[in-house]
């Protein structure tokens, strides 16, 4: 691997495919901006007053179109930004070039080996000799993880001297992670400490990372303060729900072209993302199963007219699976083989190991057919049949399509803003400690009121009788904490 | 009013509309014990057991044909139980009579007079000379309130020597409860600490009542331990909403056989219950609009395509208006007159002053046509247009139909007897302090198990591999406490 | 069987349930005029000239509150009318009442016996010495059929002098017939000729008698013109569609209270009334089967989502069967035998031998338990398991519940004034022969128009560039005869 | 314009965009065979007897996977094969390159200009010397268009010496056929005469093509036999609905990446594409209006919850315009004025001029900024606010998606196959006039059966004595020619 940073005629680090996308990336930036109501208003709210100035953001997150409208929104409020993706398949190169062009530092293109990948993160944190960044903006946690795992290594290779070993992992990714980490110690053996001390948090995006960060601190390992996006009211039910609904059979007809009517599929996993999903396959005229393991999660499916079934039981009747669980080991290769030829199977939660690949790969003698990049028809020796894989067992939606709709993305991004400014607000205040918290609902509320204008919703506002009545103030927050939505 | 209460045969008391309605009900409490396999399995797991022995409820909830199977299912497991509705309307007059003939003490019938009702909540908590009820089922929290309000004017009497004074406030239903404080305090000014003393808990069923005993709970008047049955995932999202998407079109077609589809609908709130019924006038091919306060709800109503607008800006322009808010003034007397002729009114909220009734009732010159019981047509003489209010402004699903199906009151009720079975199995152990509480998640799951092979729903195991890796027991609970569903 | 016509005080004859329920009869009437915009349409445009001024009008139609206000637009128009219902269980009582108390010769009540139906259709053709009816309004083809079978056995009885032979067939209502024609011959050997004679022609409302004409057509034994109002698009695609999407739901909900979410379904047919019944079973949350012989609809239930299954396949695991076909011997008791416990088996086709009635009464030690009047539960003596059958395999909608809503019937009976109208002022211009007509495009159209102001709808305008490049007239038809909506 | 025809190694003559896409093209033909049982059929049951042998076969019909599966079955069941696409955006070049390589000469490629597209239809009719194809494959008439213009031109050449004169009409795209007819009458006046000789007959894929059809019958200009295959069943009632619910999104969200839900979208007309379309949006979440002249198709949008709205009372507050009207003259430059900041304006019906193009391209000052092919955002001078234009007002699923998908376009094509096999068997049996007919019943039946086992689907099978009930053959076909499914 020959990588090698460039630099813009400003000076700003970047790596990206294409320079030459920038204007197809401005042009898409533009429309997006029309989209994403909740970020404009935070330029217009909190702009003038610079609030981010001085602090450094690093980010890890799919580096689209979307991002790219985040990204100016932290530049806007005065941040200096570095950005990497959180995945090798979902960036946008026109938008990567856009942001690299006019904004930010960009180290990020679509199809990265997972060394590039990691190569990427490790550009991203790197902001010069005085430590690392002051802010991260992390989806699945990788930014986050290579920050614990270099502090872990410096604290090992301290005390006894060891480096780390890539042989005592099994694991082909981390294999990599421990690989640069041993390479960085020799040069810099205090890198993650220094960038540790300097950080003042870490804001999350999405389910796998969070559960991350809960496991480390209950652990007592958490380096820093997290405020977990993902759980937001206006993050998790609509990025994962709604955004899903419209993501799953845009990556499907992009990939196939598949007549989805009449198909038969199975939902792997009804959490808020398999409930999208289900609920799009199902509109679009689709025979939907579900696989459970949560008799709750089961129960909404049934209501919802949803078969719940086990995957064994329907692996040789189904057209379509689909991934949505967070968890692994869920489509194994003995399963694959059972399929009906040119089933697609792909995976739309946020690591590749719900699909297993591994398996496929090493299964003797099957042959990979690539249609076109991120759709491979799989055949086994035995039957001559073959199954699709999308975005190599990926997120679908961002390896086959352009992932969620920007509208949708400027909840999630509002949170990510407001989750940035508060961390940074609060840096000096002793507020937050090296634990993992929620954004308190007024501002999960005030998400919401950016994006109602722009679809024509009209809030009725309550009386202070009626407010009286229920208990809650006029301006809300109107609902309890476990309040479900 | 002359009302004695009667006894069976066997000494027990009641007070019904007509005891040869049993056979009837009998038939269909029968057929609702298929439909209700949580219940039933309730019974045959803790029946032999018999762990409610010795206990003495009383519940004051809907009595309809699944609560009757919810009271069989108290006295299978060893209780005493005494009866009430929580709603003038909701009473089915054949369930009560099956109940008061073979099984507990009923005071209840459709149709009751405000006065009639508090008399037969009064009774339902009659208990003889050694205090009350030890556990109180109750929904919308009015057995509860009776209880806080005459140890309230008990304290006061004894201090003062003042009685409860009726004319103190002019709502018309709080001064019936004074009469009857009053009335009583001259023969027992003990009853109501005696009831409080023995009292060890009550499980709230709704909302409404859920949110009386937080007030309670945060004020320090709380006299015993609560569980919120309500905000158990197998209550509110499945009760709630589906519950309310069956309910709601059964209670218009019986009320009024009008055509739903390419009817324009407004739905006030979007909770769960609204959530329901905004679903299921869509389905039935009306224009939903959607009436919300907080901007998350309405922002959620966007994403399914409903329009949200104010009620003023639709209300001459809507066939149907459903109230399901829990809050109170949304249907103003100013609000109907503007409406078209015909337009029908109805709430699926537990309290009927969601809609102004009184408004409407004093309204000078309007004219009141009964077409049939809980269907009422009004006219307004300035222009002779009329509108149809359903269950005279009460919950029309209870008043006009049957109020939930068995299968989802099955899951409520299901909560309901876990819930008795926590407080009384921990009456003495102190685990339960004058607070309210949720019920666990594993039992929240457990519910939801239950009502799985009815459904032919087939849940997947984890493997303790996968469990590992998303820190869960193989067994569950499977998601943290502030997950949403 | 001892039936006898009775008079109201203006000399008018009558036969029905309660006369006392005249004023309840006519506040649902009032109700049901707004819903009925076409009915009021055609009063208002025609009302004056009174087109049916000495027109006898005949009709065997189901005697409800919707049927009411087309006989009061019939009457409205001048004609003089006598009715029956077309269907033992479909008689709404205080309809029926109101109108023999107001308007029209109604000999109509809720649960008729087949004697008692067929007492009912002969009274509605008896207008007295001078012959029978001008016009006839037939639903199912009872009223043509009758005086088709009755003109057969005179000309038999004139030239052999034999009479009907009820021992000739096993179809027990067949029987009833015969009789009554055999019975009748006695008396009046030429009632039947007269009648035919004197009549202008029939207009037919569904499927099952369309079916018949046409069979009469083609076999050349029509005896007078028919105007098929069944394949108007403003009644097929409408009242058989959108009405027992509304009706099926709302009859399974009256006779059983059962949650249709999470429950397995068959709808046996996929035409319009099939097409309907499913679509609103899917709305409610069931998992729907289809059963089909045609392939052209089979693969449009396949693109709805629907799996299309052999009834044979499924008969084991399903909760609800529903038959929709118009033909015979779809559930025979041989399947229901194996179907679970309280599976619900309802027919909403017009007759009633798509369920195995017969095979299922003559069950050996079968037992019938009536739950309530059209909800019975039949229990098999080797298992003790039930099923629950609606209406006795009759017409669900029309007897557990109150069958299509006003609004969809308005389009219905609007083509049938229209026919009437049609059939009335070309009585003598030999226009129509002894054949089965449809009526024009421009008059379908004009149905439709007349119900989308009540709806709110707005029509564009073509201009005449636009109307000659599709080559239509500017004020329509707009579509060719072939169009199938 | 300098075209030139190339040659393959074999000597058959194509132009196309760019032969090293035939691999790829291969491969998602090889996809899509799996997704057409209805084509695979018909090679299987036909191509052993080469029934098409002899036969040359002329398509004007969208290039794409699917077409290209179509082309392989005809040359498998013997005919020989010239090809041009109907529409200059809708060629997917990679299957013009597999096509021209293996199987037949192929004149198409995406993105053509006027010019460019009707010397590809010259091509594809050009069959050397000895006069033209013997029969049409044609979508949208342009094929049947030319030679009938052709024959004119070359009568009225003989008559008068005139040429036809391209300054005669304002039409853009009519002067670029009569340059194009003026050219060639030069050469050769007796082309079309030769070709209109040998030609055995058309069949027509769409409703537009049928239009022009049936009023050259009707004018008695009709040249030779044609088959209607858009009114087959299995053709307008699936590709027509079906085809668009899948791709009306496809297309927006991959021109687009708009989030559908939330947004309030107008279908200008409801017949079957409309129906399709408006059921998408609404599935997607958007607030969906139906714009309609049609009074029965109108009601129909309000049974399904649509509000039926005029353009003009809409146009300001919309955020998408979809037109599938086939008619002309429906969104103005004078609406698009009005329209909201970036909404997006396009067009699923066959020709451009649903849409106002060219008084869009002709606005004075009006800027027209290409993001990207066939997504172009024009911003009027006076607002500087912009409307986003999809496949520059032509077929947006075809310009910025792939069409349909091959399941549904597999039915409509063995309505193709079965037309041209039809037509060449019969051509000397003189039972095809120059009229237009409609495959007859059995056939289309046969069609929807040879789709079901694909999908999983079970037939039902008629008993004799069914059959015998409602008069069917036991084999079909099932439903009378009225039938509207």
């Amino acid at each position: 691997m020959e990588l090698s940073v460039e630099k813009t005629s400003s000076g700003r680090e970047y790596k990206v495919k294409d320079m030459s996308q920038a204007d197809f990336g401005r042009m898409e930036l533009d429309l997006a901006e029309v989209e994403m109501p909740g970020l404009i208003s935070c330029r217009t709210e909190f702009g003038a007053a610079q609030p981010l100035k001085g602090a450094r953001i690093t980010g890890s997150l799919h580096m689209t179109i979307q991002t790219a409208v985040l990204i100016e929104t932290l530049t806007a409020l005065g941040a200096e930004v570095r950005w990497c993706s959180c995945n090798i398949f979902s960036t946008q190169d026109h938008a990567a070039a856009a942001i690299a062009r006019d904004s930010a530092a960009v180290f990020a293109w679509k199809g990265e080996t997972l060394a590039e990948y990691w190569w990427c993160t490790e550009r991203a944190l790197e902001w010069g000799p005085d430590g690392g960044p002051d802010l991260i903006v992390d989806d699945g946690g990788d930014a986050t993880l290579l920050i614990h795992e270099g502090v872990k290594a410096e604290i090992e290779y301290e005390k006894t001297g060891a480096l780390p070993d890539p042989s005592s992992t099994t694991n082909q990714e981390f294999q990599i992670v421990l690989s640069l980490l041993r390479d960085g110690l020799k040069e810099d053996p205090k890198k993650y400490h220094r960038m540790k001390e300097r950080l003042v948090g870490v804001s999350e995006e999405t389910t796998t990372g969070v559960k991350r960060l809960y496991q480390m601190m209950e652990n007592g390992t958490l380096l820093f303060p997290a405020i977990n996006v993902n759980d937001s009211v206006t993050k998790s039910k609509f990025d994962n729900l709604y955004g899903c609904r419209h993501s799953l059979p845009d990556g499907l007809m992009r990939a196939t072209d598949i007549m989805l009517a009449g198909k038969s599929a199975v939902v792997c996993g009804y959490g808020d993302v398999g409930k999208g999903c289900a609920s799009a396959l199902k509109a679009a005229g689709a025979r939907v199963a579900i696989t459970e393991i949560d008799p709750i999660c089961a129960l909404q499916a049934c209501m919802e007219g949803f078969a719940v079934e086990r995957l064994e039981d329907v692996v040789g009747t189904t057209d379509i699976f689909v991934t949505t669980t967070g968890n692994k080991d869920i489509i194994m290769v003995s399963d694959m083989r059972k399929m009906k030829n040119n089933a697609i199977v792909c995976n739309i939660g946020h690591f590749d190991n719900e699909i297993d690949m591994l398996g496929l790969e090493t299964y003797p003698g099957v042959k990979k057919i690539t249609i076109k990049p991120q759709t491979d028809r799989w055949v086994f020796p035995e039957t001559g049949s073959g199954i699709i894989i999308l975005a190599e067992g990926r997120l679908m939606n961002l390896g086959c399509a352009t992932g969620h709709p920007s509208f949708v993305m400027s909840c999630s991004f509002t949170n990510q803003v407001i989750a940035q400014l508060e961390l940074w607000n609060e840096r000096n205040s002793g507020k937050y400690e090296k634990k993992v918290y929620v954004l308190p609902k007024h501002l999960d509320e005030k998400v919401a009121a950016l994006h109602l204008e722009k679809l024509g919703a009209k809030l009725t506002k309550l009386t202070s009788e009626q407010a009286d009545y229920i208990s809650v103030p006029v301006e809300g927050p109107y609902k309890p904490t476990h309040y479900r939505y």
